[in-house]
């Protein structure tokens, strides 16, 4: 092996990695296609490698080196050092979220338990994370629920705000902190929809040889429904419940988000959205840190609120292999733009993440018949028209 | 719509398109990560776009029209000016492949028909393509077969040969020829293999505004076997085909484009190939013309030959759930390797080409489970193993 500065990360760490927000980027209706995201699936722990291009100075060629599994939760994945701050706080509420959510779902599906697919991983150094796959339950055929908090080093090119230095004074390789939960439900059947959410916290160290040289922070995240079929009051109950976690905070959250979330999810070769979108945002910095790690909380705890209700109203409704086949189709269109637009996944795929954590969004099984074409007014051509031409749903 | 140049290609000749071989690249046993393929699914013809950067000069932005169906095959796509040159040879050619081995599928299947599911197109300056697909039949769930011809203008950028000229003499947009069968074939049964062929043949005119720099024109192709169980006999027997077919033109041939297929098929977040290989090659034009197109010529007559007596055997192999579980998974291999690496398909996403061809290549049906490792010995991960070890079968 080539001689390398080995740097802690994780795969789940490089969808945040590459790209900090600049400030001029909130709030941008169509995420820079270089943005990363903590997105899709947090991932088993492992580092980086940066390959020197000259020694000691510029680094590029990422790849990832293999997680230490545990066999036991620790209290914190954060570093000694680190108390009370944002960190600690943002790390004990997505580890609360991940266990709320897995219990409620563990309620619901009674047939399926996480707990026999937790996989647990640290580093020395500090960070790790915790995997929770529920696979082939009673309501759920895959449930993927994921924390993960990671240590790294970003590339001076990654660094924007370095543009608010001299243009001649360029910053070494940033620290950064990033931690996230991330989650996919993939429910059996037909009637009941996929929910994908995802909240994440990032941080960089200020460069210190760049006097001047800001510390960054930003939140990213967002909660989306995918049904097969639509039913008005599911999806009308699922964004009311992400505008009302909105409104708690900005009233202008929740159409912001709503149209981010229905620009991120396109399928541009489809022509269609992946679903019936939600709410979806990045680089937020530019509102007090208090408030926005509040904002990230509520979107998390509306999580089963939002969700729960309309999988304990559909989960049972009789369907036929014409519906299974809808609902199989739509997966389908999940994995074309998990596969070939989701940044966290495309991007842990070239970085050589953790596969089988980065590929858990992925449903249980999935189908693509050639040119199938819903009758028009029928209720999968509905459920098309509405991923084609996002609506208001409230 | 903003002025822009018409011109004239399909999204399958997108494939083929932005990058003509440099006569030192044939051969190469890693295809260059910028080349382009007439691979996976050949296309219904549609238009291209160029985006003039500068008023009549460089074009960038590649955009697709929609291509215009027929009712009735024509007798050739070619324009009226052509006549017996390789363009026509080579169209004949494909044209009875495709006949022939849809003929031959449909003998075995009995339950599916082809003509069922036959798309026609043609564009008024000439080029148009046939596209089969055979669906839930008794014995494939999803076969497709398509022919495609292709004119169309690359951007001097991709007219490697210009470097032949002048450094200060840049050619203008280079008018092109190609055309291409392509094939992907998925069989219900988990005994029953999977096969994908494609045989392509491109040319460019000499660009008039450079003297001395040439006309070029190359062949590209391969046939490659993706079982989800290992039969020796089987794999023998269509390595062997291949070979013969090679052999009678070069002994080099064989080794080197099995190979370049072991390399081309490549999941790299896998460290695993998607199938268990056959031949593979591009960019071919260092032989004499006639004789590659005899030698394409007998690779697309040796797909019947090296799979049919395969799928005669294993059609109706007795099979279990544990089976049929283990070929979806290698599906869902297929489905990422053609959806993340596979160049036609990713570059006929990015281009806009027509969606529904492109992705015809992808299975019915296909599955993820989280964290699937087969037991040590067992046929699934003897399967496996070949797929991260390529091995030796003749």
């Amino acid at each position: 092996m080539p001689p390398t500065a080995t740097l802690s990360a994780s795969s789940s760490l490089n969808y945040l990695f590459p790209i900090p927000p600049s400030p001029s980027s909130s709030f941008t209706s169509t995420p820079s296609p270089t943005s990363c995201y903590f997105h899709s699936c947090t991932k088993k722990f492992s580092s980086l490698r940066f390959k020197p291009n000259k020694p000691n100075m510029t680094r590029s060629a990422v790849s990832i080196e293999k997680e230490t599994p545990e066999t036991e939760r620790p209290i914190t994945f954060l570093r000694e050092s680190e108390g009370a701050d944002v960190r600690a706080r943002f790390e004990k509420m997505i580890r609360e979220a991940q266990d709320s959510v897995c219990a409620a779902i563990e309620a619901v599906d009674k047939g399926g338990k996480f707990k026999e697919k937790e996989d647990v991983w640290s580093r020395p150094g500090g960070g790790g994370g915790i995997s929770r796959v529920l696979q082939d339950g009673a309501v759920w055929e895959k449930a993927g629920v994921n924390v993960s908090v990671v240590y790294g080093v970003m590339p001076p090119e990654a660094y924007r705000a370095a543009k608010a230095a001299p243009a001649d004074q360029k910053p070494g390789p940033v620290p950064f902190f990033a931690a996230g939960i991330s989650s996919v439900l993939h429910p059996k059947n037909p009637f009941a929809p996929t929910l994908h959410f995802n909240y994440r916290y990032f941080e960089t160290d200020a460069p210190q040889d760049v006097p001047g040289a800001p510390r960054q922070w930003w939140f990213g995240g967002g909660t989306d429904l995918t049904p097969a079929y639509i039913f008005d009051e599911d999806v009308k109950h699922f964004h009311s419940t992400q505008k009302k976690a909105c409104d708690k905070f900005d009233p202008t959250f929740y159409p912001r988000f709503k149209k981010w979330c229905d620009d991120y999810f396109y399928i541009k070769h489809r022509g269609e959205r992946r679903g019936l979108g939600g709410i979806f945002f990045d680089d937020l910095n530019d509102y007090d840190q208090e408030m926005l790690l509040s904002f990230a909380t509520e979107c998390a705890n509306s999580v089963v609120p939002a969700y729960i209700p309309i999988i304990e109203k559909r989960k049972d409704t009789p369907f036929t292999d014409h519906h299974k086949a809808w609902q199989q189709l739509r997966r389908g269109r999940y994995v074309e733009f998990n596969l070939v637009y989701d940044r966290g996944t495309t991007f842990g795929l070239k970085t050589g993440g953790r596969i089988e954590s980065i590929l858990v969004s992925l449903p249980l099984s999935a189908r693509w018949e050639y040119d199938h074409k819903p009758e028009e007014g029928s209720e999968e051509w509905k459920l098309l028209d509405a991923c084609i031409n996002p609506k208001e749903w409230i």
